[in-house]
């Protein structure tokens, strides 16, 4: 599998999950300081023009709660999922998609204003209320969602590369992870472990 | 299992695919003009104070797209979803996980904005960018993601549904359907089947 990437993105949930997977793949890095995403060649790969897209021999997937569901169907013995059991599958799956509807999108507004506003002082107003929207999401993830150890309890599961990575962007928004003991405690737990280590620094390089 | 609606919503994806799998359920009308999706007992249900939820024998779920894929998942001879390819369900979560992240979200400005912002010329402003934000996401859908006849070609999934419902929506957000003869099309066709016909006349009720 060929995973196109960029720092900083959250890419970074597929690039340590395939490396928890032990799947064997490779990188592309993807400049968006200039606006490779936006490229002939990037659209031919994913028309979407961002990332994570992952090449695959069976074609090309994007979205990063489909990519995740995918490495971990594809390298069961890693047990990224609990696969044989729907209801605890579907529970995965709406951590994941909460993740990418709700917490990805509020963030988004701080950076990516452009996307649904034109007019610059609405942009401005926007990114005032990032601190806010994001610490609500961080909220219900504390008391709410996170299980812990990790997000679905004792298990490690494509949840926790996809959180970190979200948690990541906290202090870039303005918010305080010391307002959140248990994100903040996983973000570190997730820190430690070999195969994010791997990757935070493979994506720096 | 209970499935916890408001009219209008995208909690009609998952109506009509309980529907369709042939499932054994109950429904439950949330008031938003009351704004019961905010009550104490609601939020009991759902702490995010949204529609829809599904309230099953296993425990609670929420999310659209963690709902629909259960629903196919439980009820497999209605054969909702490729349950047997992983890369085939993959590419199905990919498209619900488009529908989630970016289309809904680019409807949301115009009624929701109140959740991203907090100045009112900032509201108005995104309320007018709406019908070009939406027609973006029916572009792409159009030209690249619907195969056609159904979203994933010749076999009807947990897209359809999803896309039929977000589709309801052009012509509030001021996209003319007709730009997207496609969508257009699958939108006529489902309105023809008559597991849609029961549950949109239902929640009509």
């Amino acid at each position: 599998m060929k995973l196109y990437f960029a720092t900083g993105t959250c890419a970074l949930a597929s690039h340590i999950a395939l490396e928890e997977a032990g799947a064997e793949y490779s990188t592309v890095r993807i400049n968006f300081a200039a606006s490779q995403q936006r490229s002939p060649e990037y659209l031919a790969i994913n028309p979407k023009g961002r990332v994570p897209s992952l090449v695959t021999d069976k074609g090309i997937l994007t979205e990063t709660p489909a990519m995740l569901a995918y490495i971990a169907q594809s390298y069961p013995k890693a047990k990224l999922a609990p696969l044989e059991d729907a209801f605890r599958f579907a529970e995965v799956q709406a951590f994941n998609s909460y993740l990418c509807s709700t917490v990805h999108v509020a963030h988004a507004h701080r950076m990516r204003g452009h996307r649904w506003v034109d007019d610059p002082s609405a942009i401005d107003a926007m990114k005032k209320k990032v601190p806010e929207t994001v610490a609500t999401c961080f909220d219900l993830i504390e008391s709410k969602m996170l299980q812990g150890p990790w997000v679905m309890g004792e298990t490690y599961t494509i949840c926790d590369p996809y959180l970190f990575t979200l948690a990541q962007w906290m202090e870039g928004d303005s918010v305080d992870p010391a307002r959140f003991p248990k994100v903040k405690a996983h973000r570190d737990r997730m820190s430690e472990r070999p195969a994010v280590r791997k990757v935070v620094a493979a994506e720096k390089g």
